[in-house]
């Protein structure tokens, strides 16, 4: 057990260790989805402690600490950050098997040079082990990610994001540039309470005010070009199926219209809207020569409690049984049939589907670019 | 091939083996989800044959015989005890790779000591050789029982069960205790022709008269107090999928008023009526403390003219493929937010949807609690 | 690599390598299902090199060229043979753990004795070294079919088809026989715009006039006798999913002559047509005693600018996530009731749904036959 974590792990066989070690092991990291904090990394911050690095924003943790019973005060409470860090150390044991206990540990010994298992009984003396490094810049922030040879990091950002933070990244950092990823939920969920103050929003922004379909869709084109000067050419989605149904815009137009002036869509409502604003999102991928990202099929904040207590990303999110290849097909084939099917990645949840989404994705191609459409796995 | 029924059966790596034999193997068996008949076990029924102890209620031996094209006279018809072992023996060497052929020579392993191969030719002398041992008290059905180390057994009843058979053993049985589970599909089918005599023989039972949501509730909390009485804490349902519609009491109460009256009631209302009476059921085994399973997926019953012929469980169910994900999720967080959600574990039958079932049941956790829901694997 | 297709390439234990050398490797072919061309055997088609007899039908190498970006002029275009060639040599190396790299290098070797890898470099020595030997009679169509031992060879048919092919072919050939296979998806897709086109063609071959549901059925009769005399046993559906819905005959007929005078069927209409029409041919399969074969589950044409340049089965099909258990319980059911369900066998797209089909198959026997519906696996 104890060398789990050997210059082998995960590589399972002659030709997986040669590919490893003679070729990736000494690439550059070139990271095209993470959720990274922009301004953390602007402000290089300083961890005190692992449990601020590690746990304060990893629902992933606070998921296998909930499942054992822990209580809340000491996962995203009041609890002191050692408390804390206690409650993940109880909570590793019991973790093996899942990727978490991967993680811990390959984190603890990349970062950390830590060979032990983390357990009640270690976790004082790793927790001190720890903490001393994290007092050195190279644990800072942008040390953290320095001493991962990232050569290009990038974030998801909403569109109304300012980006300041990718500024003073850029002017500052020699070792690795940060860009920015258009996520722009904002825009697409239209059944959501926030919606018509994130217009409001979006209006001040690009100082437009958006009453209609044709003022949604100039504010978007402008949010877009601001990111595509500060180096965006990437752009994210998270969708619990593809949008590809008919649509038609004057209809569009007016459920927009009513949205705005207070008035809730019904379901067959928000499949029209969404997939007509999905389709314009993809012609102006394409015109930009932008990839988008699709990320289909969770079911997110499943348990309500915990989204009214915590917010969204509480690790309430579990896997769906959503229906995706006829309208991924339509919604790909429409973009393609009007020249406007821009490189696609495609990230789906339940690894039942991942024939249909590695098999859509032969679908599209084009003369003279390698994979127009990818399949990204299992996320 | 000749001992691939060794001790090691199974058992696919060290650890496993360890696992196994130094600490699991000696545990005794306390199986909380089992069909067994509680009268058999209360008349301590003596076995005439293997037939009647492993082919008269196997309803996967029969389904296996039926492919072969074995006339169902020595399936569940008029054929002897010898004729339907014999049709059982022919089937065996065909039945190589599928569980019923390593369960088949586990059983003759584990209980009469036989290591043999079953087939046409090996069946007289096994069936003679086994027959000599049911003869004795330690092949009685509590015989075999105690054999297998039980300390707690529990079989799966109807609410209007008397539980005499339970009082009985409970009284004489010395090695092991049989607890009655309360699987109310009675009431929750109101779809199907035996509901209305369903509601008359409980109000009998429960001396009430049924004819409105109300009585119906206080009808089901009389027969769980009763179960409860007799050691009951475990429920269990077989779903095709989840509940979690929107539903409204009053409607419900009329949707139950017209099935009374005879009206047979529309797809949406069963929805609606079946979201009513899960989440009753919910708080009702929160409120108690009891155990809630649900075996959700199967596709019951495919060949109706088998159904006509041999009734419910006569092995033409298959692994079906609903989508379960949304409105599992509305289930258990509709009880989790108003604080009634009991522990739970979750079973589905077709693999394809593992993860589905696996993560969800993450999502609803309790302080203090360890594993409130509980996934249980593919049945 | 280089003996990566050694004698027991694919036979992964003692008892893989046990049971094809000393049992299956000198059995003949019988090929149940093929798409092969009637014509090309027919004729005893001479091929000029590798590009025709290997490259010019399959859209699964298409497909993978096009996926690298290649060209279509140099696919499916007006390159040469020896270009097109050349573009699957740069696309082969880039395959490797797709079946198509195992298919390549397997047929190399089994046809041309040829043990290189295919890759830009050996493409030149390979395209001649096989074309010299394509030259042969023995590298004829039906030259390539007898070397490997086939016994008996089934086509896909229309069946409008005269058949004239496999009448020459059963006439002259001594090694093998060539059977059609019935496939009338020209009658079950009502939906489709060549519809009304293809009754009228059916009219004319069987000199009936195709104007109801009851002369519909007339012709379909007298098509099915014309190839039950020329050797077919068998027919083949592809369908997205199965066909159980409930329907009245009343109903259907008024369906199909609304069709046939030019009104296009509703989604609920098509539904109710492909259910009567489906479990009308059921009938006469076992009427017939034919078997039935159901490929199930692939999303067809999704990318329909190819669809538009191509045509049908132009490699731009992929893996559906369709439901598909409770119409086809209901379909293969309402046969069964009724005395009706001829042989099947179910195949299936997505590798999620193979327990589905698996288990459905094993609820419908019959005494006498030996696995009356089979389960044929993924194709």
């Amino acid at each position: 057990m104890k060398d789990f974590l050997n210059d082998n792990f995960l590589l399972e066989s002659g030709s997986a260790e040669k590919l490893y070690h003679d070729f990736a092991k000494d690439l550059p990291l070139i990271d095209y989805h993470s959720h990274l904090p922009p301004l953390e990394i602007a402000e290089n911050r300083r961890f005190e402690n692992l449990t601020q690095v590690w746990i304060e924003g990893d629902h992933y943790k606070w998921r296998a600490m909930r499942q054992l019973g822990t209580e809340e005060r000491v996962i995203t409470g009041t609890g002191s950050d050692w408390e804390k860090f206690q409650a993940w150390a109880n909570t590793v044991p019991y973790a093996i098997r899942n990727p978490l206990y991967h993680w811990t540990h390959l984190e603890l010994k990349r970062y950390f040079g830590i060979d032990e298992l983390l357990s009640p009984e270690t976790a004082e003396g790793i927790f001190h082990q720890a903490n001393k490094m994290l007092a050195s810049e190279d644990f800072s922030a942008r040390g953290l990610i320095r001493s991962m040879n990232a050569e290009v990091i990038t974030t998801t950002d909403d569109p109304l994001d300012d980006l300041l933070s990718h500024q003073q990244v850029n002017a500052e950092e020699k070792s690795f540039k940060m860009l920015p990823t258009f996520r722009p939920d904002g825009v697409i969920n239209i059944e959501k309470d926030e919606f018509s103050n994130y217009l409001l929003a979006m209006g001040k922004s690009t100082h437009l005010t958006i009453s209609d379909w044709e003022s949604l869709k100039s504010a978007i084109k402008s949010r877009m070009e601001y990111f595509h000067c500060h180096g965006c050419r990437l752009s994210d989605h998270g969708l619990r199926h593809a949008y590809g149904y008919k649509y038609d815009e004057v209809k569009v137009d007016q459920i927009l219209k009513d949205r705005i002036s207070g008035k809730l869509p019904s379901e067959k409502d928000v499949r029209q809207y969404k997939s007509a604003i999905m389709h314009f999102l993809g012609t102006c991928y394409a015109e930009k020569n932008w990839t988008m990202q699709l990320h289909l099929g969770p079911l997110r904040d499943a348990n309500k409690a915990m989204l009214e207590a915590i917010g969204y990303d509480a690790g309430v999110d579990s896997i769906g049984d959503f229906q995706h290849a006829e309208q991924m097909a339509n919604f790909l084939n429409k973009l393609n049939v009007e020249g406007s099917l821009p490189k696609t990645i495609l990230y789906n949840s339940n690894p039942a589907d991942n024939e249909v989404f590695a098999t859509m994705a032969g679908n599209f191609s084009e003369e003279g670019v390698k994979g127009k459409v990818q399949y990204g796995a299992a996320w």
